[in-house]
């Protein structure tokens, strides 16, 4: 596998643009394409709010009708096209009528999501208008790809890009291409077909519709899923994936190396996304070993992620460890308190946190000063724990709660 | 029922008192006592936290053997006495012996709470040293009810007491008194019977150990579990009541008047602890109507009074209704998304924040700022949630998230 290249139009045969068609009043870019250049089979996962935005149910549509001939994705962003009613609809489907027109293809094959303000309809003659120029404008290039990836981003600082090439067994080289958005509304799943945030993947290798659905799902398991700025689950989570084929060679679904492709994009691109969670300082990672099983490891490792008191703690570099041994005594995951361990680990580095259920000594005095310093100065904090009960393990991605994230988040609007 | 009245030695046969033994820095009260005069019926729930606080494993060993029995109840603040292994055990048995030995009662009638920092070791010759002059000075009083009040709390900014007097239906009369503590580390519940928070309750009417159980599982489920500060379900949560018969009349376990009694005590303590939270400039309290059942009525609404986004929000005064349609969205409630009502209530007065699930009209501009300004000025807002699907209802208390939030948690301990 080679190193991280810029983005979705890595795998041959895709184009991507961004434009300012003025939803955002700042002029920002809040509007992306992304296009195949021959029919692509598509795979998406989506939000499990019971309130879903129109472009969530939308596109769940056009993939239930027409997942081998998907052709483009349309984004806007700034509006989330949610609590919108049947007039939030009709403005999805024009914008994507008018994708259709600009590039001259089928309704049925364009793909649509947003993100931004819950409430407001999409201005929609300010992205009709906008819409030919961006058409027109599509390119192969990193920068487009890059033009794309900023026109989809909220509250974000930075846009999430990233790009594999791997070799199937049959020598085929194949591509994976991957960008999303997301710094606030972010929570792990409830249920096991869950994607967080807007997320879109492409690649060039050859993928059954079954095929695509499977590595989809099961990656984005062990990586969206596993993602937590705020506990609140969007509307609007979106994940879509497009394989075009335009690499050739045989169909690539049971090859592991597309697997771990898609693997190591998702991964990529959901710790870019936590580390980016709205007024977030540190990136949190923690990795759950010794559970029974894998749904409880998830657990373990999801309540410390998400924990407020761990996450201030996080922020303040107190090496609070007893914030931490409560998140997992309330996570659900069964082990027994006296056995707990909790390792602080940096690269080859590692501070025994908690041992046998015992806060390691010190950590009101010498010890913990010392501790405060190391978690001041990592910018990634990675925390182990060992549950002692069985084989299964699981990391979740999480970050620090701080002051900004109130402020961004209490901001009077208007 | 009468009017508020302070505290827990509102009931007949009560003793109370508190102290500064020395476990806070700060010498503000960090010891309690709580003494019935006679042999007192008691009941108790605990967290579920699987990492358990050698209090709460010792109490819950008490009660199973001698629940007929209880005299004393012991409170220190300021250490958790959690994750201390078998020294902490021992700790604390030392210091519920010390207690026994002070009031000249058995060990088997005393019982013992702790609520602070996780790791360190509860200073035990403070507490012992302190614990005759306590006992000598217990009284009935409303200021000695007070003293006690005061000397469980933590981060609280206030003490929280309360009681009532009802007359059950032969004409005894009988008080239910109650005190807590609760500012962090407060989440609701997972179990069934599950106690977040520090309380305790008193009554001086004549109730059996399973009529005390059966009260206090039914109205804690409607009250302590339906608060939320941070959604971190504490090591140390315990809600004890002791009924000492002093009050005379026959067995009071079916009195519907007997269980209201505990439910508006035990009502007022939640309510309080949700408004005192730490760095919480406002209650929130969330009422949903029309669930199928009552179960889903409580996560709808807990769900709501705990999402971060509406907490922030409420903070800012931003009526920010698409967090509130979300957050119902993603609580597992069954209710059609274009069905979705949600009043703003104040007094006499409602606005209709989200009406047949859209949006009030104006929201994004002079609606928006009217509400505002409402926001601004309540200290208790009230939502009141319609999912239209059945006939349940349920009630959740918060609070916002503030800056002061983030302070109190992230500052580095030592």
């Amino acid at each position: 596998m080679s190193a991280p290249a810029p983005g979705i139009t890595l795998p041959k045969g895709f184009l991507a643009g961004g434009a300012s068609c003025g939803i955002k009043r700042s002029l920002r870019p809040d509007l992306a394409l992304l296009v195949s250049e021959r029919p692509a089979t598509a795979a998406g996962l989506f939000t499990t709010n019971r309130v879903k935005a129109a472009p969530v149910v939308l596109t769940a549509q056009q993939l239930r009708d027409h997942a081998e001939e998907a052709r483009a994705v349309v984004v806007v962003s700034g509006v989330a096209n949610a609590m919108t009613g049947s007039e939030g609809q009709e403005d999805s489907r024009q914008v994507m009528d008018a994708t259709a027109k600009a590039l001259g293809i089928p309704f049925g094959s364009v793909l649509h999501a947003a993100t931004g303000v819950i409430g407001p309809r999409i201005p929609v003659p300010k992205v009709l208008s906008a819409l030919p120029a961006l058409a027109a404008g599509l390119e192969r290039s990193p920068e487009a790809a890059h033009r794309a990836a900023q026109a989809i981003l909220t509250t974000d600082t930075a846009a999430k890009e990233t790009g594999v090439s791997v070799r199937l067994s049959d020598g085929t080289r194949v591509h994976v291409g991957g960008m999303a958005k997301g710094s606030g509304m972010i929570a792990p799943a409830l249920g096991p077909a869950h994607a967080t945030t807007l997320a879109f993947l492409t690649t060039d290798a050859r993928v059954s519709r079954p095929g695509l659905e499977q590595i989809l799902h099961r990656e984005a398991d062990r990586t969206f899923n596993m993602i937590s700025v705020d506990g609140d689950t969007s509307t609007n989570d979106t994940l879509l994936a497009l394989a075009n084929g335009a690499a050739g060679g045989p169909l690539a679904d049971d090859e592991p190396t597309l697997r771990q492709a898609f693997g190591a994009v998702l991964e990529h691109l959901a710790r870019a996304v936590a580390r980016d969670g709205e007024g977030a300082t540190k990136l949190l990672t923690v990795r759950v070993e010794g559970a029974h099983d894998v749904r409880e490891a998830r657990r373990a490792a999801r309540a410390v992620a998400s924990s407020l008191l761990v996450k201030t703690a996080l922020f303040g570099a107190d090496p609070n460890v007893g914030r931490i041994a409560a998140a997992l005594g309330y996570s659900g995951a069964d082990f027994e308190a006296e056995r707990l361990g909790v390792d602080l680990v940096e690269g080859p580095r590692r501070w025994p946190l908690i041992s046998a259920g015992m806060p390691m000594p010190g950590l009101e005095n010498g010890q913990g000063k010392r501790l405060h310093s190391v978690l001041q100065r990592l910018e990634e904090v990675v925390l182990e724990v060992k549950l002692g009960k069985g084989p299964a393990a699981a990391t979740a991605w999480g970050c620090d709660l701080s002051y900004a994230y109130v402020q961004i988040n209490a901001q009077y609007r208007t």
